[in-house]
C-alpha cells in the first residue's frame, strides 16, 4: 500500500477530466481560461496541476491522461509539460462526462486491456493528499479484484445543498460499501437529516473501475454510447468528431452509475470541495480578521466582512461597506455581487454574451 | 459685448489654475493624473481642455496662461499644445490659490501693466457656454471701469451643502453686486435658508479684476504674500522656488477676498458644477432608467440604482445589489464606496499610502 510500489504497477491509469469551462466563477475563470487552469491559491500550480501533482505518485506518469476540449489543448500542454501529446485526448464538443470517459476507457483499453483506472475530475480542492493516497490505494486494490464500479464518496461536514448525496448500503470490506441509492442535491433541512443520519456521503465525481467493468456497464446501461465508441471508424480526428456529435450530453452519473447493479462507495475523508461556487471557494480559503478572503489582491476594507476578493494581478481593492460579496475582477470585466446571489451569475453571463458577443466571456 | 470684439482686445488675459491633486476623485484621479486632466465625460476633451476652449473666444490665444504644479508641465504642454512655453508657469510647490495668483498677476503686468484678467479653475463644469461668455464680458466690462475685484457667484438651484456661499448686498449695475458676505459651507438647514432667502450665491471660485486692482489689493490685505511676488530676485527658476517656499499656502478667499473692501459679485446662472466630488458628478450626469450613472464603461447592473461607475477603458462591469455607490475603477485601484461616504476617500488614500507607498496614489 507505499505510493513507490503502487507507482510501478504499470495496469493503473488515471483519467484526468479538464475540459470545462467553469462558467459559475466567471469572470475570473473564463472561456479562454477556465477555472482548472488558474491558480487559485496562489500557490503557483494551477488547479489542474495540483491534480496531477496529487495522482503522481500512484499512477505511472506514461499512464496519466488528460481529457479536454479540443481549445484547452494547448493550455494542457503549457501546463503540463510533462505529458506526452499521445496522452492529451482533445474532445471536439462539449458532451458531459459519460461520452468522455468512455472514448477515454476505449482508448486506455486499446493500450492495455488489464487496465484499471481512476478518474478525477482537475477543478476540485483536496487538502490531505496523504489521505487521498491511501483512499485511491484502496479503491484500486478493490476493483482491481471485483467487477466494481466505485465511487468516492466523501464524509460531509456540514448540510451541503450544492451536492448530490450517496446514500450507502451494506458495508463490503473496509470504508467500501454498497451503494443504496444517488440523491439530487436536498435543501436545507433535507441536507440536516442527511448528516444526522450518518447514511449520506457527498458524490465526489471520482470514480475508480477497469476498462473491463466500466466498459461492459456502458454496453449494459448506455448502449447508445458504447455503440458509438466501439465503432470500427473511431481513430481519427474526423471518427471522433463524428462519435462525440452522435452521443447525447450526459453525465457518468445518469448513463451508468444510477443504473448499474455493481456500483460501491469508498467511504472518505481528505478535505474535499468541489470549488463548484464563490461561496464554497470561501469557505475554504483563510479568512483575515474581518472574514474576508482575498486571492492574490491587496485590500483595503472598511465597514466590510464576510466578502470574498478574487483579482487577478497587482491590483489595489478599496470597499467600504460592502457584506457577503463578490468581488471579482479579471481585467476586463468587474462583477461585484452578493454571495448568495451566485446561482445569478450564469444568467449574467448570458445577459453579457447577449449584449455583447462572446468579447466578455 | 460680442466675442469678436472682445477677441480683439490685447489687454485681457486668462490665467487658467490647474496644479490641483483632485484626491477627492481617487483612484479615477490620480497624484500622475489629476481630474482637470482626465476626460471625464467622454467627450474627447480633459475637463483642463474644456476649460480652454470656453474662454478662447473672449480672451486672445496669446494672453491664456496656465498655472500648474512643475509636475504636469508636460500634461499641460500635452493636452494644449496651442499653449507657447512661456504660458505655463510651473509651481514648484503647493501654496494652494493666493500664491498662484500673485504670481501670475505679477507675470501679466510684467507684460502689460494695463491688463484686466479673469482667473479660472480647470476643474469645473460649465454647460451653458454662451451664456458664461455673456457673464464674463460683463465682468471684465466692469472692472475694467471700475477698482473692483469681482467674483462670479452662481445662482444655486438646490440646498448644497459642499460649497461656500457669497450674501449679496446693494445692487452696483446688471448682474453686479457689493458683496456682503462670504460664508463657510453650511448645514443642510442653513443651506434651505440660504436658498430661500435669494440672497445667497455659490462662491465659484472664477474671479475678475484688473491687475492694478489685484496686485494692490494683495499688498493691503497679504503683504506677506505681495512682498515676496514683488522681491527684485523673483526671476529664474531658483527665485521662484525661494519665492514659493517663503509664501503661506493659502486661498485667495483668505488672504485677499474676505478682507478687501472693493469686492464685488456678478450673479450669474450657465450650468455650473466644481465637480468637487461623486455626488457631484452624479448629480450632473446623464442617468438610466435605473438611476445609474455610467462613465466610459458597460454596465449590467441587478438591483441596483443610484450608483455611479467610472471605469476606465473598455471593461465590463456587473453590479447586483449595489445602491447609492461609487465603482472607481483605474486599472490598478479599484474602489466600491457608499456615496454618501466619499468625505472618507481622502482617509483611505492616506491608509493606502501607509501601507503600499506611492504606488496605488
Amino acid at each position: 500500500m507505499e505510493p513507490n510500489k503502487a507507482t510501478q504497477d504499470p495496469n493503473r491509469y488515471c483519467v484526468i477530466m479538464c475540459g470545462g469551462i467553469g462558467s459559475r466563477f466567471w469572470p475570473y475563470s473564463r472561456t479562454q481560461r477556465p477555472k482548472q487552469f488558474i491558480d487559485f491559491f496562489g500557490t503557483g500550480r494551477s488547479l489542474l496541476q495540483m491534480t496531477y501533482d496529487r495522482i503522481l505518485p500512484y499512477v505511472p506518469a506514461e499512464n496519466i491522461i488528460a481529457v479536454t476540449n479540443k481549445s484547452y489543448v494547448s493550455l494542457v500542454a503549457e501546463q503540463l509539460p510533462e505529458l506526452r501529446p499521445e496522452n492529451i485526448l482533445a474532445e471536439p464538443a462539449r458532451r458531459n462526462t459519460a461520452p468522455c470517459i468512455a472514448w477515454a476507457s476505449h482508448h486506455i483499453r486499446a493500450l492495455n486491456p488489464d487496465a484499471s483506472m481512476i478518474v478525477v475530475p482537475s477543478d476540485h480542492l483536496i487538502t490531505r493528499e496523504a489521505e487521498f493516497g491511501s483512499a485511491i490505494l484502496e479503491g484500486f486494490e478493490f476493483v482491481e479484484h471485483n467487477d466494481a464500479l466505485l465511487t468516492l464518496g466523501i464524509r460531509p461536514t456540514r448540510p451541503e445543498t450544492g451536492y448530490g448525496y450517496i446514500q450507502v448500503g451494506e458495508p463490503v470490506c473496509g470504508n467500501i460499501l454498497k451503494v443504496k441509492t444517488f440523491t439530487e442535491k436536498p435543501n436545507r433541512e433535507m441536507a440536516r437529516l442527511f448528516l444526522s443520519t450518518g447514511e449520506f456521503f457527498w458524490n465526489s465525481g471520482i470514480f475508480l473501475w477497469t476498462v473491463r467493468s466500466i466498459l461492459r456497464a456502458f454496453e449494459e446501461n448506455a448502449p447508445e454510447i458504447a455503440s458509438v465508441f466501439s465503432a470500427p471508424d473511431l481513430l481519427g480526428e474526423k471518427g471522433v468528431e463524428r462519435a462525440f456529435s452522435a452521443c447525447p450530453a450526459i453525465s457518468i452519473d445518469y448513463a451508468v452509475m444510477e443504473k448499474a447493479p455493481n456500483v460501491y462507495v469508498e467511504t472518505v475523508s481528505f478535505g474535499w470541495n468541489d470549488l463548484g461556487t464563490w461561496s464554497a471557494l470561501y469557505d475554504n480559503s483563510p479568512k483575515n480578521r474581518d472574514a474576508n478572503v482575498t486571492q492574490n489582491c491587496s485590500v483595503l476594507a472598511y465597514n466590510s466582512t464576510g466578502n470574498i476578493f478574487a483579482v487577478s494581478g497587482d491590483k489595489l481593492v478599496v470597499v467600504d461597506s460592502l457584506k457577503d460579496f463578490i468581488i471579482a475582477d479579471a481585467g476586463d470585466v468587474l462583477l461585484v455581487c452578493p454571495k448568495d446571489h451566485e446561482q445569478d451569475i450564469k444568467q449574467m453571463v448570458n445577459d453579457a454574451r447577449v449584449k455583447f458577443g462572446e468579447k466578455f466571456l
